[in-house]
């Protein structure tokens, strides 16, 4: 992974001639950036843990695995969202004071008891691809901050056949999972963006959503058990895939985004891989229309694989990428149907039966294939619309079908007058790619002229936007999760006493508040002095 | 419901002739119990509220709906478990001090507030169907304990036709559910055996399962979201389908039992009434290759919406019961399978192809139907057994398909060795009835001739049994919860960190401990006494 940017250096991708034609139609003429300041010039304070808590933590994982080097703990400084991306051009920059990489669940549960002892704070790192500010290197009460790379604990542990259930090391990433689990015929299926960096206890903490959920379900549904460090205990939790044994406490961890504990294995159901693969793409006149078909084969049982809806602005800008500017003018919203696995007819035929009765026309399967063989490929794009000048970031949410319209409005009409507020011209796009029998996601990209101050800019505009999912009745987040960027709205959602639940299962497993301070809830205040333990080191 | 049995009163069955045939068979000779004492002859404590705390009671829900006659207390003592109807034979019995019937959410939360701040234990009380002990009127550290009866939050708050989505209140029963929803041409298809007595918030807080599971689900995933009141504050979750705002708070909730809160109002995914139902049963040569025939139907997405697997001995019995008693002596294992909704051709195609590729033989409709027309009179059977001296009591558990022999293996062998110990015969019946691609549930019921002390024989069986489960990888329970009488199993199943987390929760939430003491986890040492508020009245 670049350090400053998303993924492979070489797969690097300038714009397609059609994007830089496009632009200055839809936003202007944009500033190209300052140019980012290279690795071994940026600055970063002396790391500030002591040689004594160094030798301690060497002592648990090895002397090789904690590193202190400026690129390694840059390279640990935080996610991939924009802003991320933005504060890694600049000349000095924070980040945690060491990096430590234990090699499974016995020393991750050392290095947080020695944590925990010392008051060092912990932030969980897997792939390193959180948008929404997970892995920011915060310190909270404590006087040092490590960065805990989770990717040692890698590998397949266990796998029943029979019951098509695998073991995987929560730093295994996607890729690596899969190869792991096809060399005995079983695929998992899980394909989110962030799919060739992000690791499986990444996707259990964050509670991720992955391209084909239509047919295996988001990351959360595949989970059949995990086992979790704390620095105070430990937890194997699921023995069966259904149970009353009292409230799930997977669920409890599953999304805890490193705020609880460390997720260290995970237990997931698996499939066989699937042997054939048909594709379908489909156009309708417009969103309204696209959105009831997939409401229906949501409702119905159609049984697709993958089923994404793109509303009319995402089609044309599709279209464009793919060098079709001609059709890109035409208007329309269009969708891709994917089939993969067990009856594979009968479930195209209902889908497509269902989607015909939307005023669905097919288009063949080769616009389903195109996005298919480019669907990892998003993040590259948005890398070069930012060298190029283009603030580009992404947003989600999710509702019901009945709300679905005034949410998508809402957050469309919040962008463009925010934006336009700060002499931004913008271009949101807007896709629908999880479905639910009661509602659906919808994933927003927002290009824009942003020429002063763009980190300042939009996290005014996206507040703005926060506060309008929330009116509307959306949910902060999909898939993206809560992190530090959400933290400030999750009271709202979830209200005073669901805060409280999450404080007080936080202060009886990690009391001294070291994991991933200020992520999810913010940091709470010290009402009891004389029983509180100290938060000093 | 019958004060002291199963259900209406005109709908007691005798045991059909078959089954008096087989019993001595089966058992040998049993001894009938002593006549049961008749209601206003049963003697309780006097209550043990104050006058003033009645009068704060009956300021919040009006004084019709406080209630201190002995009927309304003994109908609240327990539950429907076999060791309860044994409890209510007897000449002297324990009683909740009240029967109190808030109308909403702000009279439940009222109570609850005044519950808290005058330290009276509070059993939440839906259709008393609770066969673990989740009823026991037990008052932990408090002078009194009142049934907080649910059942006038009844009725269909909010339906969203497009979404397929609704709200009901949490005291509306199975039958009122789905008469409400009917009038709208909706269906919510939950039908576990208490259903006809049972209540939407009893599913929610015991995370029950239904026959109709391999359709729509288990319970828990047909919530959508939740109203809950709490003696310190109350909560609304669940704004979307899918979400990543965090651990899904909804789950702390679904399976408490009454511990953490009363839920209030559910929301719930529901469906449009089918309008067509096809039945087929199967036989099987054996229990191994029934089990193999559903796991194929569950992994490749056979599709039915009824599912079910008896095992030979009780495909024997319900053979018996319908009067065939020269095929029950026959060997084999049987199935019913029924399809409910869309696409019923297709799925009941591709389920008969798996289940004869396991050795199975469609047997057509009429074992299927008969045992729909049946299939909530169990429980008046038992109570049939009960009158004619055969204990009878029916446990059950779930495990990935892997394990599902040899757990089933251990807990039949437990039982035939433990009873044979106490000196009686046993008769062991199994089924299958919950699916999931993983793994499956298994639900026993168990004939014994105990001639002593069955409560305390039960005991000793039951807690062997337990222990033989959980050594078996099973879970202590899949649909029937914690209660009283597994919560010493749950500290094994989940662990000490698991135990720490949900007794945090219920410090937060109930810190006078005033909520269902002792279900589900003891009741927490007060190891603080300087820091723990007062738990004296």
């Amino acid at each position: 992974m670049r350090w400053n940017g998303w993924g492979d250096p070489a797969k690097a991708k300038d714009l397609p001639l059609a994007v830089r034609t496009l632009l200055p139609l839809l936003l202007g003429r944009v500033r190209r950036p300052a140019p980012a300041a290279e690795l071994d010039a940026v600055r970063v304070a002396p790391p500030a843990l002591t040689a004594e808590e160094l030798d301690a933590l060497r002592a648990v994982v090895g002397e090789a695995h904690v590193e202190l080097s400026a690129e390694a703990r840059l390279r640990h400084a935080g996610g991939r969202s924009t802003p991320d991306l933005l504060r890694r051009r600049a000349p000095e920059q924070l980040a945690p004071d060491a990096v430590v990489r234990p090699a499974d669940h016995g020393e991750v549960l050392a290095c947080l008891e020695l944590a925990h002892a010392r008051g060092i704070a912990v932030i969980p790192f897997g792939g390193g691809t959180s948008v929404v500010g997970a892995l920011d290197p915060e310190r909270g009460a404590h006087h040092a901050v490590v960065s805990l790379d989770l990717r040692r604990l890698t590998g397949l542990l266990a796998l029943d056949e029979l019951s098509g259930e695998a073991v995987l090391g929560a730093g295994t990433t996607g890729p690596e999972a899969e190869a792991l689990l096809a060399a005995h015929g079983f695929e998992l299926g899980h394909y989110p963006q962030s799919f060739r960096y992000a690791t499986i206890g990444g996707f259990a903490a964050a509670r991720s959503s992955g391209q084909n959920s239509a047919g295996y379900g988001r990351f959360d549904t595949m989970v059949t058990g995990l086992r979790v460090a704390t620095p105070t205990g430990e937890l194997e939790l699921g023995r069966s895939p259904g149970s009353a044994a009292g409230p799930d406490l997977v669920r409890v961890f599953l999304g805890s985004e490193g705020i609880f504990g460390v997720i260290t294995e995970v237990r997931l159901r698996v499939h066989p891989v699937p042997r054939e693969r048909v594709f379908e793409a489909w156009t309708f006149p417009d969103f309204a229309a696209g959105a009831e078909g997939l409401r229906r084969v949501a409702q119905h049982g159609g049984g697709p694989t993958v089923i994404r809806l793109s509303d009319e602005a995402e089609t044309a800008v599709s279209l464009a990428q793919l060098g079709k500017l001609g059709k890109a003018l035409a208007k329309g919203a269009s969708a891709v149907t994917v089939y993969e696995g067990d009856g594979i007819e009968e479930r195209r035929a209902r889908t497509s039966e269902l989607l015909r009765a939307a005023a669905g026309t097919s288009s063949g399967a080769g616009a389903a294939a195109d996005w298919l063989a480019g669907r990892f490929d998003g993040p590259y794009l948005r890398d070069a619309l930012l060298d190029a000048g283009v603030f580009c970031e992404t947003l989600e949410t999710a509702t019901t079908w009945s709300k679905l319209p005034a949410l998508r409005e809402a957050v469309e009409r919040t962008l463009r007058d925010g934006l336009g507020a700060a002499g931004a011209k913008s271009y949101v796009m807007c896709h629908v790619s999880h479905i639910y029998p009661t509602g659906a996601s919808l994933y927003f990209t927002v290009l824009a002229g942003i020429r002063e101050e763009p980190l300042g800019v939009w996290e005014r505009v996206k507040a703005e936007v926060n506060d309008a999912i929330l009116a509307a009745g959306g949910t902060i987040s999909h898939h993206h999760a809560v992190g530090r960027d959400h933290a400030p709205w999750l009271p709202s959602e979830i209200g005073e006493t669901g805060i409280r639940i999450l404080r007080a299962i936080k202060r009886e497993l990690d009391p001294r508040a070291i994991l991933n301070p200020g992520a999810v809830i913010a940091a709470e205040p010290a009402a009891h002095p004389a029983s509180a333990p100290s938060r000093e080191g």
